[in-house]
């Protein structure tokens, strides 16, 4: 594990940006064998000073190398250079700047991948949308090619009042709802109806690109801690936020259902003042397994505190670019004011494909279809994880499409997320979701170490033989 | 037939019992016209599971709504909502908050609308649209209604890339360009890359739109006098500003296409500061009917100086919301830095709609179509304004689609507006595109009363009819 200052020569006036040359010089080090397997390559901070260039132009080479799977970032280690015979499976072209992969594994193959994020798509109803496709475009006319109304069409937006309201308890008019292309750019127009600098509160841990949209934002982000019942009233008060971003249906990763009594005590923590506003990320809500089905908090609000935003890239597929805001009357008029001109970024033909597969009842069946699917799936993981309980406490069970492991022997994260990975099981850490503004490094003690166990995009015998795989080498 | 969900607070403890307080729910829903005449109501068996109560307790609920007459029950159907029209309190809509019109005058019919903005879509290939849809679809994997990267997918940027170098002389890799559902998203995104408080500089007159979203932005705006090359540079340089948005290939609405001596003049005003960009947005460039097409100002660039910023929204369809973004080397690292995680906003199956339509040649084809066609129209405007000629200045008639009448007479373009009018004529002023910060009241001066007419989606008869019309009322 030696430091090793690595002699690159840097042309600023070079084709290539500072970021490039020093990946391509490290990559190729790598790939000539000059930088051995294991080897530890100097820190970020290190190779920054060294080179005379900012630390994250060093950050984002590394973390190319790491998403290529060159480099493989041990927390609070460092990066090591990544076993030769994994080097292999790499494509050899030069990549060029390519997207900063989230998760340094992304591209390394596991034989079980329990990942929170992916879900299942094999019964998903290919023919029917493409029918519904098909149809629209032998009957569509001009006008479907023709720009939109920049909140989306009003039929779409009628359906999706009409199943809000049903399925979730929802009040609101189709006035009241935007239609958007992603949760990701209905938050960025929020930006633009809440105004700027506005102290936020998200629980914490918490859902990581949520997070790092309202850093971007140049929010203020105040992480509220956590207890049984949800976000942490006391905290959430002392903390100064202005407006607090939860999801009370099923907290991710907790999977904490939001009890009516702290839903309460938030409508009346936001009614104290006007500038006060809920965001509500109704996430996962579809997906419940235990207990009554419980209204959404926007159902509970009685003074237009609460921002309501859900998506269908869940509950029908990540590719339909379709999420929708639902902003009390207050809100809206200030939407109307400051980003009314902004075009819908939905087309309209995706919007009447949608509302049709709404419309005509194919999405509840699909829905049905998927509760009865994925309940089976997490009686299956319920079943094997019997045999954990004795070393881990299991929550979060009751809603969603992933489990929470959290050790009791003392073990961290690491040590098991590392025999896990040795097996060819791939696990996640909740170090990963707590996020910490101070330092980018999670803090992770082994007195909370939670592992979490997605489901949804795994077969029925990839659940039971990775969960007995994980069983063994954890045992 | 679908399967509704109703979402039924009960309470358990309540004074009424349960099958009370779901038929009283749903009564109400009814009377909300929240439940429609011949909706299908969920089974009594789906239902019962749902709210976890008996069967016979939904049983009962339902035969009482049944013998009221608010459901009817048809033999192995189910239960529907019956047809009562004056059951329904209906809703006035005049409570809620309404889409502001920008234009007052939307609503009211004209017999010939001159509008800049709209665009002829007669030529559009369908059939082939919706062959390349279909073909997609048959061969879609399940890859296909998977969340895609979030600069888009690289067959798409490869693509646009490609035809980028071709047509406007871009250079860049795929790596730099950002797809995203529309060019205002892009500036959205924009903005999280350069950063706040950015000083940018417009020309003035302008596009509406851009200037609204970089108020939204709180950017400080200094509003540029143009001459007949475009923005001035004295007056560019004097604003303090650190960005410009420009459209050199044909400005909007001056229709100035700026001369290479300008364009030089305005990289080296970038050059001189290390955070000075240009904004180039490359509007209506496909267009141009008299001499050599000019290349786009990025080609220019050496420095990394430009944004660039085009749409297949006008050259194809306003539904197809996709538009792309140029970055340079700099900006794409903070791009990477500051927004590399907000997902795509397009979805995987309209990139691929889009890039086969571009990659076998169906755009090309369109554009040429589409560019005889509109000089077809272009030169019978210009021949019917030939008896105009003695009352107006005609300008911006090289390229784009519409032209600029100056009046001669000492008019305002209120009265010619107004005049217009009253013979079912559409024109618009340019005293619209001129935007002031200080006053929201246009300043309007006589001597410079200038109309905009625009011709794209005007048929020919309308086109010969309508400006017929105008040169008799505006006699």
């Amino acid at each position: 594990m030696k430091e090793l200052p690595i002699h690159i020569q840097l042309n600023p006036d070079g084709e290539k940006c500072l970021y490039e040359q020093i990946y391509e010089f490290i990559r190729q080090e790598i790939r000539n064998g000059n930088l051995l397997q294991n080897e530890k390559l100097p820190s970020s901070r290190y190779l920054a000073e060294y080179l005379q260039v900012s630390r994250t132009t060093v950050d984002m080479a590394y973390g190319q190398l790491v998403s290529e799977g060159y480099l493989e970032a041990r927390p609070q280690k460092g990066y090591f250079v990544c076993a030769i015979e994994e080097l292999y499976d790499i494509k050899t072209e030069a990549a060029g700047v390519q997207r900063q992969k989230e998760d340094a594994d992304s591209k390394e193959s596991y034989a079980y991948d329990f990942s929170p994020n992916k879900i299942d798509m094999s019964l998903f109803p290919y023919a029917t949308w493409k029918k519904i496709t098909k149809n629209i475009l032998v009957d569509a006319k001009s006008s479907m090619f023709a720009l939109g109304e920049p909140q989306g069409d009003l039929e779409l937006r009628t359906t999706i009042c009409r199943y809000l309201h049903a399925s979730r308890g929802v009040n609101c008019k189709p006035e009241q709802i935007i239609i958007g292309a992603g949760n990701d750019y209905l938050l960025l127009l929020l930006e633009k109806i809440l105004g700027r600098h506005v102290p936020i509160a998200m629980e914490n841990p918490t859902y990581k690109r949520a997070y790092q949209i309202f850093c971007s934002f140049a929010y203020p982000v105040s992480l509220i801690p956590m207890d049984e019942s949800g976000i942490q009233m006391d905290a959430l008060k002392k903390s100064g936020a202005q407006v607090a971003y939860v999801m009370p249906a099923h907290q991710y990763p907790t999977g904490i259902v939001m009890p009516i009594g702290r839903r309460m005590e938030l409508l009346k923590w936001a009614k104290e003042k006007e500038e006060r506003y809920l965001i509500e990320d109704d996430y996962d809500s579809e997906f419940r397994y235990r207990g009554k089905p419980i209204p959404s908090l926007q159902a509970s609000d009685q003074y237009g505190k609460v921002v309501y935003i859900g998506t269908f890239s869940k509950a029908i597929a990540p590719a339909i670019r379709i999420s929708y805001m639902v902003l009390p009357e207050k809100l809206l008029e200030k939407y109307h004011q400051n980003c009314g001109f902004y075009s819908s970024t939905v087309s309209r033909i995706d919007q009447t494909i949608l509302n049709e597969f709404i419309r005509d009842g194919y999405f509840e069946r699909y829905l049905n279809k998927m509760r009865k699917h994925y309940r089976m799936k997490h009686d299956m993981v319920m079943n094997e994880l019997h045999h954990f309980e004795k070393d881990f406490h299991i929550s979060g069970e009751n809603a969603g499409l992933h489990v929470l492991l959290t050790d009791k022997r003392g073990r961290s994260e690491q040590e098991l997320w590392e025999l896990a990975k040795k097996a060819g099981i791939k696990v996640y850490r909740m170090s990963d979701l707590r996020m910490d503004q101070k330092s980018p490094v999670k803090e992770e003690t082994a007195e909370n170490a939670t592992i979490i166990l997605g489901y949804a995009s795994l077969s029925q015998e990839q659940i039971v033989e990775g969960l007995r795989l994980l069983f063994q080498v954890w045992q």
